[in-house]
């Protein structure tokens, strides 16, 4: 669970000793100012030090606890139910479903008067966020509630299934609010687990949590439901700040975005390949042709084979490393040096690899451009070896293709085939990127 | 070695038809062009279907051979040391070492009249680059001649004994021509070898070999005898196009740079930090602080730990990686997600990791941005668990540091201090960076 109630170390002790549970509304003074609001849940992707409360504008805001910051307890809060508010559904509007998975974007719509429990439900969001109910009838419901980092196959599994139900449920749209970290392999997953979909599948995550003024978790949630309800498009994509600013949020291609900062708004970066569109000012711009969405129903193949590992080369890497991994995996994939290389002693390891059945798939941990294992003798004894080329594919969207072809087949050729075949927007034609490199010779 | 004599394949029966050998004066005839010259030997860097010939105008150039082109003999060459010219040193300049290991930069200064072995040497680099030879005195030597991606540590350390040696010998400055491959961790390992600088040390090389009409190899290596001859740096270097055109090329410190795209002329990109200047029409301009030159002598600590490990983390990577790595490694560096995560499963095999005594070191698969473990309860769990932060360190520099600190010893408080500190500009003060983050919220 990311959001937990309980402050942790001093601040739960001051709370104790003055009386204050969550829920409270009290009486912060901290450097000489004074601040009154109810007492939020502690939230995980906050500070230690940080205490937040909802002020009488409804907003958030974070505030330091200082040696000297006193509480006090203004008046008891309602723990209860009652607090929710009644949204009724307008037939007027169209219905987005959103399934909540966690991470810091969840921390804003978790942040609610008196109620403790985090489970996102439809008044939690059109209550943090009155704009969302103006726009659509929100369907919301939580898969899970966890750090990114622990996503599995199994997650995106689950998540397939639900969103293929939304969809075919009639919803317009569906929009996965997640954690950050493993966003892309996800949004990427998805991108191969389902097909023909009758409208847009939005992953959106926020880069800082709501109890900082910087939060980009409003508008990239209002984005994300304005581009399910007013777009055509038929794909999974990821929805994040374009710029460091709230200048834009950019539409990218779910196979081909990655995080590129640690903790930057703008870390979401789409490689390889423009972003599909930008929204600013609420109007949607589309700049890369994309798939429309059809009339469904949405078909959704999950299947995944789990022993695929992700190996990234380096000088004096050891070829036991890579023996170890074709013992256990039925597929690995490399993240080589420059056009998809590795050190001369790892050759013998990918022969015996692949003679024992085990696909290896060769990227690049340049991240950009395209792997070309014919300009050098390397490449070219890698792929006598029967390294198959990842081309201009991410070594994560590589990872999870392979986790998901061999899903499908273990037929050498089909294995092959499908690695090679552009599926969901993950390898560009090749020979664009050839005439883009005779021009600028 | 990286160049070859023999064509492969098709061409080389063509050439044993016509009676032709390196080194001869041929007309070859393609697609209804003639073009005249002297056949140079065969690079491995290019395609199989390419015939190198230098042209009177001493330029070389790569012509695709077609199934109708057409070979004909018009003078045997002189396949001798004759051809060798002879350059004296002159006084009044300064000496400049060249010392070589191989790569696409080398094919360059490996073309020349005649000569069919592939040594590098004075005579090699003036013949090819005669604006070389009136900068500056050329010391050459080969230390190897490898694909980058062979490179180990004991390569390393045989380089930087003889960049000091050279240095302590009266050399103005050292370039080392490498293949891009892994030229940044090559230059992170120099860069925690060599102290107390007396000249630059410059990694140096090139995307497209000679025989494109679009090589950055002349400009990247005449811009790297400008900085050891004119500047005042006393830093390891790594000089390459800033863009795809050559309006600069740009000079970036070594534990910061790393390839960022397969095949483009402007691949290397400064992490975290601007690079240290940018060379434009000749004159050198640097908009970064760094380290001056000194008196030397210079120092050298190449002591290495190779049993050091890089892992990747991703969805679904199972504890038992990481596990047998800890047995066989004295030290891991974990490539984790976002701001330092790694899945649930794997925090128990870290703690047992470090508890037997293996360092552990999180750095961020995001490259751009700072390792903060502080932030998450994730985070807490491996900062508790004996997790050493890498800071805003790249991955692959993370891993070469770590290397040299367990080089130099094994007790942890020291570890742990040195991981911590900045030792040659691989860390920022998070002073800094904190300050930036917080003006742009």
């Amino acid at each position: 669970m990311c959001v937990s109630m309980g402050y942790p170390g001093k601040i739960a002790q001051k709370l104790e000793q003055a009386g204050i549970a969550v829920g409270d509304t009290i009486k912060l003074t901290s450097t000489g100012k004074q601040y009154c609001g109810v007492l939020m849940p502690h939230n995980d992707f906050s500070s230690e030090d940080i205490i937040t409360l909802k002020l009488d504008s409804g907003y958030n805001i974070g505030i330091e606890f200082k040696e000297r910051s006193t509480l006090e307890l203004l008046e008891k809060g309602m723990l209860s139910e009652e607090t929710k508010r009644d949204i009724k559904d307008d037939a007027d509007k169209p219905t987005v479903a959103i399934i909540g998975t966690g991470g810091t974007i969840a921390s804003y719509v978790d942040y609610r008067t008196g109620a403790v429990h985090p489970a996102l439900s439809a008044e939690d969001l059109a209550y943090s966020l009155p704009e969302l109910a103006e726009m659509a009838n929100i369907r919301a419901t939580v898969l899970c509630s966890i750090f990114s980092e622990d996503m599995t196959g199994s997650h995106w599994q689950a998540l397939a299934e639900e969103i293929a139900k939304e969809l075919n449920g009639g919803a317009a749209g569906v929009i996965i609010p997640h954690g950050t970290d493993t966003l892309g392999y996800t949004s990427a997953a998805l991108s191969f687990m389902l097909r023909n979909l009758s409208g847009p599948v939005i992953l959106v995550g926020a880069q800082r949590s709501s109890d900082r003024p910087s939060s980009d978790a409003p508008l990239n949630l209002l984005s994300s439901v304005g581009v399910a309800i007013n777009s055509d498009l038929g794909e999974v994509a990821v929805l994040m700040h374009e710029k460091t600013s709230d200048s834009g949020v950019a539409i990218h291609r779910g196979t081909r975005v990655r995080k590129m900062h640690t903790s930057a708004r703008d870390a979401f970066i789409s490689i390889n390949q423009e972003p599909l569109g930008v929204i600013k000012d609420g109007s949607i711009g589309f700049k890369q042709s994309y798939n429309k969405k059809g009339k469904g129903p949405v078909e959704v193949n999950i299947k995944l084979e789990k022993r695929v590992a992700l190996l990234y080369s380096y000088p004096g890497i050891r070829p036991e490393h890579l023996d170890i991994l074709a013992q256990t995996n039925k597929g690995i994939v490399l993240a080589g040096t420059g056009l998809g290389h590795v050190p001369q002693g790892l050759v013998d390891s990918v022969k015996k690899a692949v003679s024992s059945g085990v696909y290896v798939v060769m990227t690049s941990q340049c991240l950009y451009g395209r792997v070309n294992m014919n300009v050098y003798s390397r490449g070219r004894d890698l792929l006598t070896a029967g390294v198959i080329s990842g081309e201009d594919m991410l070594p994560e969207t590589a990872l999870v293709k392979l986790m998901w072809v061999l899903g499908r087949t273990d037929k050498p050729q089909e294995v092959r085939e499908l690695m090679d075949r552009n599926i969901a927007g993950e390898i560009s034609e090749r020979r664009y990127l050839l005439k883009k490199m005779v021009d600028t010779q």
